[in-house]
């Protein structure tokens, strides 16, 4: 008998699910949905309007798009009683404030119009004053917690946006039960109890598996009534299970059951993060090898044999498949495609829309095909790609863009394709950072929204990096890593790797580093990392005064 | 009986002409004609592709501008016999190439596809490498060039583009009789005999009143074959004039009174630089009074009672009005509206096209509106106004333009409020490099063709500079000036003061610095003087390596 699972991927802006066969990884049917609400940056539902890097979601829209694509996937199949297991991976930390009765908070009357009871995106960078606060702590106090996430800490974490919803709204944060990831809220919500994903708890929530949550001396330091915050955090639910992604935390309880058209006590693995589950979907399983997944932002992760400390990380995962002696670090660009989409919707004349529709193209494919036709180093413009901050390896989300070179002739294919080739010098920092600490890096694989879509993205990439590239031929490799933690939890492999072994993804586009273009590069890289130290390590805190940060 | 001049303004563009009552000044017609050809950057008329940071325009539009708008002035005027002088006001150094017979050399059909033989525009920059060469045998011989010239040798100069032509195309170079600044071209049209102005050839041309143009070592020093180059300048023709604007040059010839329909044998003045006129038409008279004319570019002037060397001015005039103890210095911005053009041409989403047309707005007074409504600073964005270069302080053709400050949410009229701060800055450190130099400015008065059409553009250099600016209410003010120099050679006012008194314009809007954005503007620009440095100033020369010119 055939057996499937179900891999559910929640994006920024949407969920996708696949239906895959467990005994070779074919995708059988395919569903998405965006979110209703989309991403809320300028005003909430309901008029709110909003102040500073903020953005939130709305999450009944996880719930809807969840319900939604799981029905879409089963109603197209012919043995729905042969799904065995469902998992999800998600963005993180995309933090959901909880009541007790795991209602999130923004959905209680009361709390409609106040920002923080709403889902905070992982890009939401409210908490940035926070986090400059709680680093000084960790050196104050010598905690371990700068070793574990690369030398500084991140506004994005849960527990980061945990301390915001405490200083900016104490009431939200008084009626918090629990500050949830998505991935463990989703999860949760199939199981119908609590499921938390401990790889998540360490990488986003100062857990330590030894030693718990931080002590009560490190939180008075931040705030004396911030000593309850664990309690916030996986503890206040006494029937709790922690959990690695491929453990068969919890079966789909009843309720849900019906709700999506499953059968009824079917495995739910812990749920993972969409920057970790490509790792599983392309076949990652050696050190050296490294996963790019490319979509609005970049996840790079990077398999290694022992942990060390690596400046600049923005996670580092032991037991990473399980397995003790495999370590993964994580590292990532806030906008990649978020930058493109916001040149293409901000920067682009309608001459270019009207030739655009004219060759039935969307507007970034005709960016594409002009910048194509443009040498290495857009014909003299660069570009810094921070439009969102810098996650890696600067981790400050107050970076801002920069373009350089601009002359009355630049055109905008010029500037598109200089935001590209910052991204790729951007990725080969990471890596470069990564070889300088003692992490080599030997092969590199490319998932993500962009691979499929911009073969010159990609070339590019390759070209600036110089290594080959190996894009995995599938747009679903997230939902598919999904879907093989799924399938471990159901127990089709005994273990993770073997489940990789017969699920990954095995058709591979590759791109071959041009020799020429790579030599080229070398000179512009060089110019960008000027640029790179200059604005991004004191040399002109320009951007952080600019923003108001500073 | 009522007497009345023609001023002719011939800008980067279009060729505007004026009929003026020179008993007060008042505008009686007014007459427009853009350039048929425009300005050639990527190819020639006929085809010949160009390469590099070049801009060249065909002489035969200046002749059919000059006719048709001269025609159009005289057909609306009921007393043409009444009209006693004509002057003209021109781009600097804008260079054709002559034949012996005073013909365009591309308008000869051995030419006609050769870059060199074609009108190069001021802001031509193919002479920039020669330009780098000059400045070092000016050092290495001591010559006084480097102090006239603020301490640069100017790309843009009739010297420095003779010598372009010398390098790039001999044939051309060898069958050019002279080398003619555009103002002195439509002059000696019009007077039927070669009429040099003695302003333009200090300024532009390296000429000395006593010693005349560089002696031979100086020029054998750049090759053995430029010893020549004098002839080609005003020595080729035997019966050339010498004249200062204002000046009686020479009378209307039969020929051109003809093809104008003006009375045969009026007063024909010297011609002047565009960036000279206003300083006439506005009414500037006294050291300390400044003028900025600003259009695609800014003209900078101001008047001092004596000279001193200041770094980074484009041109040390003396004997300003024809008084030797009145001298002017200029400086200029290469691309004030040029830039803002540029912005409203490439970098707006078709949704502000729309919005503007249903508003009945330009795209750019939809920017200017949208603009209006955000703090000093833009709200984050900064830029550099560089895309055409620096003209001054820094003189270097090569600085490009840079935005810093960008975010996923920046928006276009961020983007283009930021520029328009940009070269409020630039205006503001032209100023304070002659505060520095020991040329105090008292008062700023503003003509140009923005100047009427965007308020806050005005509002903002108020703020930036810190001292109210007095827009003159006349859109004409260039060719005014050359209508004042004019009335002077016709002999209507004994000389160019009392002319000015009585024909400059009256009315003006003041534009008073807001205390407020003042002081955050001073924030501001100290954050522009870091990047101006930085950039410009050999910090990271980044922008010349782009442009390959390093």
């Amino acid at each position: 008998m055939k057996k499937y699972t179900i891999g559910l991927d929640f994006g920024s802006l949407s969920c996708r699910g696949i239906l895959v066969d467990t005994s070779d990884g074919r995708i059988c049917a395919e569903a998405v949905m965006a979110y209703p609400h989309g991403v809320m940056t300028e005003k909430l539902t309901g008029g709110t309007l909003l102040e500073g890097d903020v953005a939130f979601q709305h999450p009944r829209d996880f719930r809807e798009a969840m319900v939604a694509v799981v029905r879409e996937l089963v109603g197209g199949c012919e043995n729905a009683e042969n799904i065995v297991g469902i998992a999800a991976d998600t963005t993180v930390s995309t933090v959901i404030a909880l009541a007790a009765d795991f209602l999130p908070l923004c959905e209680l009357e009361e709390f409609a119009s106040r920002p923080q009871a709403f889902a905070k995106m992982w890009k939401h960078h409210g908490a940035a004053p926070m986090a400059k606060r709680v680093e000084q702590i960790c050196i104050e106090q010598d905690r371990p917690y700068l070793d574990w996430y690369g030398g500084s800490i991140s506004p994005e974490s849960l527990f980061l946006k945990a301390i915001e919803a405490f200083e900016r709204d104490r009431e939200v944060y008084d009626r918090t039960a629990c500050f949830i990831e998505l991935a463990d809220y989703v999860t949760s919500l199939l199981a119908g109890k609590p499921i938390f994903s401990r790889p998540l708890m360490k990488s986003k929530a100062f857990y330590d598996p030894k030693t718990g949550y931080p002590d009560a001396d490190f939180l008075r330091a931040i705030d004396p009534d911030l000593v309850g915050l664990p309690n916030k955090l996986t503890y206040a639910f006494k029937d709790r299970i922690v959990a690695i992604p491929g453990e068969a935390a919890g079966k789909l309880c009843p309720e849900m059951a019906k709700k999506l058209g499953l059968p009824d006590g079917i495995a739910v693995s812990a749920g993972t993060a969409d920057s970790y589950s490509p790792l599983l979907g392309i076949g990652i399983k050696s050190p050296g090898q490294m996963i790019m997944t490319v979509g609005t932002s970049t996840g790079i992760m990077i398999m290694s044999d022992e942990p060390r400390r690596v400046e600049g990380v923005t996670a580092s995962l032991p037991e990473i498949y399980g397995i003790k002696n495999k370590h993964c670090y994580a590292s990532g660009q806030t906008s990649t495609g978020d930058a493109l989409g916001w040149f293409a919707e901000n920067c682009i004349p309608s001459r270019y829309e009207r030739e655009a529709e004219a060759k039935e193209l969307s507007v970034q494919a005709l960016l594409t095909e002009k910048a194509a036709l443009l040498p290495a180093g857009s014909g003299g413009v660069m570009a810094l790609d921070w439009l969102g901050g810098n996650k890696s390896c600067l981790a400050n989300p107050n970076l801002t863009g920069l373009f350089i070179g601009l002359t009355l002739s630049t055109k905008p294919e010029q500037m598109y394709r200089a935001l590209i080739e910052a991204t790729a010098f951007g990725a080969r920092a990471i890596i470069e950072n990564y070889e300088k600490s003692g992490v080599p890096v030997r092969e590199i694989r490319a998932a993500g929204g962009i691979v499929g879509k911009n073969k010159l993205l990609m070339q590019i990439y390759a070209d600036v990096i110089g290594l080959p590239i190996k894009a995995g031929r599938c747009p679903q490799i997230p939902a598919l890593g999904a879907a093989i933690n799924a399938a471990v939890a159901a127990g089709v492999y005994p273990d993770i790797e073997r489940a990789v072994d017969a699920m990954s993804v095995k058709d591979f586009d590759i791109y071959t580093p041009n020799r020429e273009n790579h030599e080229a590069y070398n000179g512009f890289y060089a110019e960008y990392m000027a640029l790179h130290d200059y604005f991004g390590k004191g040399g002109n805190r320009i951007m952080e005064r600019l923003k108001g940060k500073i």
